[in-house]
């Protein structure tokens, strides 16, 4: 689709560039907002007012929601008042919301000046709760009924306050301002009779979720559960939003680049790849590499601690590599799979026991398949193929034992680690590859050199 | 909520040994079909058929499709043909093919059997579709449309229709079966004419896939629109089913799970981490790991070929794991980022020039400054604090110079590898951390030779 687009834009800026603004309005118009907002991304700073006037009002406003900051900002500050507020108007709460928190103080000034002030207070609403929770991200615009309305009368009022909810789809049954139960447009429309009481057609197995949740665990629920929506409501029980789909979604695909970036040993940015400057990338880097490197003086104090026996059996050394690189391997698989499940919600702290018997016996099965196999590879190979003598019958033994144990170690660390991560409200991503390799490393290392003074005497 | 269930859960695994069926259906029919579905998971073979006869017809389809195959298979062999045809009677198409595509021969024989003729035919043609494609998720039951009806005529229609509808709320417009416009149910209740006709009123910029996209690209797509279904049409552009908003929501939670495994050097599987045996886990796990040991040779021909230089200065052998522990850190943090950029479809290869500049300016940066912080590093603590006098000036010259270098080659590597595998059609995660590291270990070492043969003469 990409491809696609990428011709149409261009043909769209040149027309821009040429003042064709009658034909090209009458193409943006076709246009789904969400690509008419990435086009703006491609422009020059002055052609963004010009391209956006051209815009009518309510695909305008849609329009402006789907930007990226930099131009959203770029176009309040050369807004007038009145255009503000016609942007600002057709926003949906929740939208306006995360608008505020993005744009500087004296942006956020003007925005608030011209929203009504009922919109002014659920915008603050919404940004005194926490930036993980399922508060932040709900909207309170969603149609609500009551138990003694009938079928006509919850049409009739889904067509009056429809037209500025997010979801109408699914209206929530209130009494006393407590969510007691919901009816879906669908079955509103299959009801055969129009006088039939929302009471009696009403879902009264509620799933809610808390202000408070974790907006995570808010997607995640409203994916297991195949939700359009999912009603927030706060301590008292009483509904105050809704978290709809597209939400979700979106934050679903947040989260799993989150813990991928973590994973990969770098900071979460929030900017895409393309819009993130080499200093951006080198701030979200650096800790972290900085943090490995410097505690890879252990590795490098147990190697100094025996010289000694790497000097009386030259051909240990060139096993470290491999001895430390299958350690961290065998560490990350087990890490990055438990992490996934935590954060799935597959598992929980206390599956430990589950989790550490079924990865000792996969780590042994591993460990000894990898174990026999290196064990034929240095003989066959290092020794007779590539006749290097110093290669004894001990040393691949030591080698082979060692990596056996290193296996069982690095896959017991990495699974028992993020775990442990979640119990301390840690991240579990934090306890992936690089921060495992880091200690598995120095572990495989000193396994190595117990071995190698056991059998072979150094 | 794992937990709230977990208690749910236990006290009607009671009631059912106790044989309080009645309670028990009470309390089973207020339940959601995907809770009731997870507690399936946690009975014996012979209490899920007992429970299972306890749901009412419809709970019973709609929670069988929520549950484990094993679950399923056992249920079905347990089934007169009487009690097949009711459930399968109850299912969507799409649900009904992801069903005959997990169950063995002679099961899927029998459920075929009790199908329509008409469900088989759509079940035939789901399955004709590749694994991966829009074709092989969307279902074929949607509401269509024709442009000359009126409003109140298409309302009377979805009433018809709609009870066995998957999705009613986007409603599609076909003339000839080619798709022309689309109506959402919102648009037909806020209209206030009755008489309006569906061609006044229809969109017609129409975002679509063919049968066979990527279901990844179609998932991206439906969440980049905020869509609730997007269309699925062949090749000559005729309307054939939709993709839900659920189904787009789990392909894109399992193809971030699958990336993740990869990442971490294993082959992707779809059961959950629970499901899986050691035996599973052994399977999925062990052919990477003997990849990536195996392919260590060249580390240590590299390291024996060097034995030399590593014995006239046994300095320098301490150093080896904190270089290629850092050249892997930075090659995965490269890796990973433009791997997730891809997937996100933020990326594509013809952006591999920015990519590389990016990077290579991120990477002198963070090469240099880890070189510095190195460089320090080593004098004050590994020499003056622990007092390893082997250690020169120019040994540390000779580590930190290396480690700069090897930090630009590893963060080249890692952003080039999945682009390039992109290109080559190969999945990207497969170029992640495991990979890299092998790569990049075996260049930092050579660097750090090249450098002390240069520098120290060894």
């Amino acid at each position: 689709m990409a491809e696609r687009f990428e011709i149409v834009e261009k043909a769209l800026v040149r027309m821009l560039e040429e003042k064709k603004y009658a034909t090209l309005r009458d193409i943006l118009i076709t246009m789904n907002p969400s690509d008419v907002a990435a086009m703006f991304d491609g422009l020059e700073e002055k052609q963004i007012p010009l391209l956006f006037r051209l815009l009518p009002k309510e695909q305008a406003a849609e329009t402006f929601v789907e930007m990226e900051p930099e131009a959203q900002e770029l176009l309040i500050r050369g807004f007038s008042d009145n255009e503000l507020k016609e942007v600002v108007d057709e926003l949906y709460v929740d939208d306006a919301a995360d608008l505020v928190e993005e744009m500087p103080a004296n942006v956020v000034k003007r925005i608030l000046r011209q929203a009504t002030p009922e919109m002014r207070n659920t915008i603050n609403q919404i940004l005194r709760y926490g930036d993980n929770t399922a508060g932040s991200i709900m909207t309170t615009e969603y149609v609500s009924l009551r138990p003694d309305m009938t079928v006509e009368e919850s049409i009739l009022r889904i067509r009056r306050q429809g037209f500025d909810k997010e979801t109408i789809y699914t209206c929530y049954v209130t009494q006393d301002r407590v969510l007691i139960g919901l009816v879906t447009v669908k079955d509103l429309l299959l009801c055969d009779n129009d006088e039939t009481l929302i009471r009696d057609i009403m879902l009264t197995n509620l799933i809610s979720v808390n202000t408070h949740t974790d907006k995570e665990e808010a997607a995640r629920m409203l994916s297991h559960y195949n939700f359009l929506a999912l009603p927030v409501v706060d301590r008292e029980d009483r509904m105050v939003g809704i978290v709809t789909f597209d939400d979700a979604m979106d934050v679903m695909e947040d989260e799993a680049t989150e813990d991928m970036e973590l994973m990969g040993g770098m900071t979460p940015s929030e900017k895409t790849y393309l819009r993130s400057s080499a200093a951006d990338l080198f701030k979200n880097r650096i800790p972290w590499l900085m943090l490995l490197m410097v505690s890879a003086t252990f590795t490098g104090l147990i190697i100094t601690a025996f010289e000694g026996a790497l000097a009386a059996q030259v051909a240990l050394t060139a096993f470290i590599p491999m001895l430390m690189g299958t350690g961290g391997n065998s560490g990350s698989q087990s890490s990055v799979t438990v992490i996934r499940a935590l954060s799935l919600g597959e598992l929980q702290f206390r599956d430990v026991g589950t989790v550490l018997w079924k990865e000792l016996r996969t780590a042994v099965l591993c460990g000894i398949a990898l174990a026999v196999v290196c064990f034929a590879k240095i003989w066959l190979i290092d020794r007779l193929l590539f006749g290097n003598n110093e290669i004894t019958l001990m040393v691949d033994l030591v080698v082979c034992l060692a990596l056996c144990v290193t296996v069982v170690i690095a896959k017991l660390v990495g699974c028992t680690l993020p775990l442990l991560a979640k119990v301390l409200h840690l991240d579990p991503a934090v306890m992936a590859s690089p921060f495992i390799s880091t200690i598995v490393d120095a572990l495989s290392l000193l396994v190595y050199f117990v071995f190698a003074k056991a059998l072979l005497g150094v």
